[in-house]
């Protein structure tokens, strides 16, 4: 499986609520940093909890350009649609992954703040 | 000086040819990996040598979405368009810089790979 493909995996299990197919992408010790700046989730225990939220709601989540493989690393662009009290909110991310020898993600990390952060119009 | 602003005088002195100014903008100690996997380029004048290449060539850097600030750092897609022998390529990049308390860069990791290097239509 090539990098770019796990990123597509990704996408699809966060737009699908699939929080098994999310942990499956995770080595067992992999960390997440997510907005980067917070404390870490360190293992896949703390990942699936992590997600469980993420997954508890219906959002939309959208690459907005190439996928950036390099090194053992991946980088991409994307966007998350979810409901907001004052209508539905768009986030601006970039995710950067590293991934073993086996294509596992070994280290996530979420660069975005709140000036990502906008309602739809 | 806000640490997006880094970024916009960085794009800004890439398309001005203008090496000062992307000096000026880097630690005395600064890394830089580009692409990410390759040896990294360590102090100020390492990275004076990296950037005459891309300085010695008119090229355009543009913002392709949000900056994003989390934490230490700021990450950004952009694209840098530039002459070849078969035409205008352009290839899509995600760069990453960590800064310090004083606003200078001090980590810089450059993501891209030949695939994302394409002949402008």
């Amino acid at each position: 499986m090539s990098n770019a493909n796990v990123v597509e995996k990704y996408l699809t299990a966060l737009n699908n609520q699939d929080l098994d197919s999310i942990a499956a992408l995770y080595a067992q010790d992999a960390t997440v940093e997510d907005p980067v700046g917070t404390p870490l989730h360190t293992g896949i225990e703390a990942i699936r909890e992590f997600y469980t939220k993420a997954t508890s709601i219906k959002l939309t989540a959208e690459l907005l350009g190439d996928v950036r493989c390099a090194g053992e690393f991946v980088a991409f662009p994307f966007s998350i649609t979810l409901p907001s009290e004052h209508g539905p909110m768009c986030i601006e991310v970039i995710d950067t992954f590293k991934l073993n020898s086996e294509g596992k993600i070994t280290e996530m990390k979420a660069y975005w703040n709140e000036q990502n952060t906008k309602l739809v119009k």
